[in-house]
């Protein structure tokens, strides 16, 4: 088994709303230091596969099919082995 | 100038619809082997400080009352010296 993290990213000619929301807030509270703020996501999950190159392609297509917008997004797909809970 | 990337996990115990969604969706693409499917967010921007240990000081406030829901979220702050865009 191993685990999967996937790390999804706005291209960087994509306006980030969210981002400029977060910055517009920060501001309201007194933090203006903050500027250029991204906004990204997170999938992570566990895989049932022991190859890493096995598991990184079938990653891959899981993001182009459905995970990535890959007309407005970036991603990059982290692979480790799975940490057992004791 | 420093760069700072916040990533924030929903905590361990709390249940994540999102990752259940996504678990679901590519269970009917046919992509069965990923399991405990968990999601989070990125917040990046550049702040105006060049101080490590005052970046992060900063950082953690913003996330305890702006950023991150403390109750159902953990976060994790990383700093780093912004790189020029050319």
């Amino acid at each position: 088994m191993l685990r999967v993290t996937i790390t999804i990213s706005l291209k960087e000619r994509v306006l980030d709303p969210e981002g400029q929301a977060i910055e517009h807030s920060l501001g309201n509270l007194g933090y203006h230091e903050a500027s250029d703020i991204r906004t990204g996501r997170i999938i992570s999950f566990t895989i049932d596969e022991t190859n890493y190159s096995r598991a990184n392609q079938k990653v891959a297509k899981m993001c182009e099919t459905l995970l990535v917008n890959t007309v407005i997004e970036n991603y990059d797909i982290a692979i480790e082995d799975q940490v057992e809970d004791e």
